[in-house]
């Protein structure tokens, strides 16, 4: 017997039919006498609805009301999926953020989880009862509801999976797990078996979507074994893990890519202490990501041009905070290119294999692709490439690296 | 400057340009000083889809997953509502049930209420805050959401202004206030100006749908002011109230009709002690409510024939109940018409006026009309009549008890 948390992201719950199928996986892991947990997202399109629907009351709405207003989806379909799962003769009962609770900070719309209390769900393990747990939500110490942000759910249930000391969390999404590529892309990419925390962390922060990048940080802090698997397929998916638990490693283990990048350049800033300050400070005082950035000293020795990536939609609010701030950056001029993206390879083979990097330029410089960013971490190498050369580039990375499928 | 409680139906907030609307309703009160508190229904149509997804989900649901599902209408319209109001500059905070918290009993899906804890919500009211309450809804003693009943709205906001000491509560609907009968009807009906509680009782439990019969209930136990007008329309609506503050009274106030009714009759019951209690015990017992009774000992002085009406909805389930219990209570058959309606004459005048009775038989019996049942209460006369003879009953007792408009 093993305690799991499962968790079924929008699609796998966008109509009762699949509530119903939801059910059925769930009745399956408790006909095996194993303790569920379950934590659902909205029905797919009711979170979009009810989101502009606060839009149109008011346009720069209060976060708190917002998250009074959005939470009700997750907990419409808590409640659907208790009854589903009653009605196919397994005892189960809803949860919502502020009854058990999930304890949140005030950052509304965005909180962190403080905590949450299990000792009465667990009681109701003990007699044979499911937790149907709506994600997203929490209840702030104001004793108003919280969410946790967009794809919040996965954290809530890895959350959850760690603080019942879980021995699986299951993520049902609507991909048969995590993919060497973004198999729309490249036909063929493979699904990995397993994949390191640390790992699935740069791939979801380079663009990978199939889990929320913050969940997977969570799952890596707390040891929490994470499955990605489909609910409209019976595979067994792609579990996240200690790296211990992977026997071989190939030295590359994905290629993401994000064309959510805009990048702007600074150009001829002074080169002298204190500028990188003066530049990313207002940003970062903003709430604006900064992700690459490279800095070259320019001909004359005593200016320099700085180039870094935001994500598109803070584009314009980003030039509008540097616009600003000219007067103590002193840049020439400011410009912006919204017409890139980003690609990434990453894994954990790369620690002990030198050359990864040689490899991803060499390719795309035999592809005539021009690269215009680079930066690496331990386990990655990401280059900000023309968007329009990311199929080309993720098709000949795949293929470089040995990853295609037979 | 007064209390007021304001609350808006299902039609009153079906969109965002409505709830705009009733923001603007309720900005004119905070304008002049008064403390508001506002209740809202769900936008018209949710709580029927919400009601449809649970039904789809489990045939025969759990009334505690039933409320958490169907709540979530309330709770959409309250953060909703807060968000318009906040847009046009009026300080609001929403209200679920569990927040405030207005307890109930746990009688699911038709709990009652116990109390409401108003402290936190009358500081806000210090501090100029209107609070937004969703409607319909409370916390059980079993930590989990609740839900009056079907119209429960109307018995929030009545409860919510007595526990707050309003000076009246404001019900906006999609009709002008109580008529002399329904004016889609009968087209001389006349908008009511005040209406006495006991009156508006009887009416609401004869049919007349603008009031929920348990709030006029509740309204009357704590001589709560109630004014029943329109959110579409800008006119002074009803006030319901004690019967004291009503000078002029009519003999008869209004007319209403209910076509939700079915009658039973069971031929030849033996005519001994405790036959009745044979019958409507195990009705009791099964919840279905019988509304007029009435007994005809048969020619041989033996035996006796009893009708008596349920709803419509109810009429199968009675049949069932009655056919188990044959064999306590040796009817020899049993009828039932479910092509019936009843029609209800009421007036506090009556109390005084001798012949109203009279007036309404012989007017149907101009018109050919056969009464099938006869009951009256201190302030009604009512009558079972067939369905089809509904409309032309009304007009004419309308116009015999001189109710008609000049």
């Amino acid at each position: 017997m093993a305690r799991l948390v499962l968790k079924f992201g929008g699609t796998s719950v966008a109509t009762i039919e699949r509530i119903r199928n939801v059910a059925s996986i769930v009745k399956r892991e408790v006909d095996v006498g194993h303790e569920v947990a379950v934590v659902v997202s909205a029905m797919a399109g009711t979170t979009n609805q009810l989101v502009e629907w606060c839009r149109e009351a008011a346009r720069l709405h209060d976060s708190r009301e917002y998250d009074t207003v959005v939470a009700a989806g997750e907990q419409i379909t808590s409640g659907l999926t208790a009854l589903a799962l009653q009605s196919l003769g397994v005892s189960a009962r809803s949860w919502q953020g502020w009854q058990m609770p999930l304890r949140t900070d005030d950052t509304h719309a965005s909180a962190r989880i403080l905590g949450i209390e299990t000792a009465l769900m667990e009681q109701r393990f003990a007699e044979g009862q499911v937790a149907v747990v709506a994600g997203f939500q929490g209840l702030g110490s104001d004793g108003r509801i919280t969410t946790l942000g967009r794809g919040g759910s996965d954290t809530s249930a890895v959350a959850l999976a760690a603080a019942l000391k879980a021995d699986r969390c299951d993520i049902y999404t609507d991909v048969e797990g995590v993919f060497t590529a973004d198999p729309r892309i490249v036909a063929k990419a493979r699904k990995l078996d397993k994949v390191a925390y640390e790992e699935m962390l740069e791939l979801a922060s380079a663009g990978a979507k199939v889990l929320q990048t913050r969940s997977v940080g969570l799952a890596m802090l707390h040891r929490v074994r994470v499955s990605v698997l489909s609910s409209f397929a019976d595979s067994a998916g792609t579990l996240v893990c200690d790296e211990d638990e992977i026997v071989e490693h190939g030295v590359v283990s994905g290629i993401a890519y994000s064309r959510d990048e805009a990048k702007i350049t600074l150009v001829r800033v002074p080169d002298r202490p204190g500028v990188a300050a003066a530049i990313f400070g207002p940003l970062a005082d903003q709430g604006i990501n900064v992700d690459m950035i490279v800095q070259n000293v320019a001909d004359d020795g005593r200016t320099t041009d700085l180039t870094f990536t935001v994500t598109r939609a803070e584009l314009d609010r980003a030039v509008h905070v540097l616009e600003n701030a000219k007067k103590d950056i002193l840049f020439e001029r400011l410009t912006t290119d919204d017409g890139v993206a980003k690609v990434s390879v990453i894994g954990i083979g790369m620690r002990s294999h030198a050359g990864v990097a040689g490899t991803m330029f060499k390719t795309l410089a035999d592809k005539g692709i021009n690269i215009k960013v680079i930066t690496t971490s331990e386990i990655k190498v990401s280059v900000l490439i023309d968007a329009q050369y990311t199929e080309l580039a993720l098709r000949a990375l795949h293929t470089a690296y040995g990853l295609d499928a037979a």
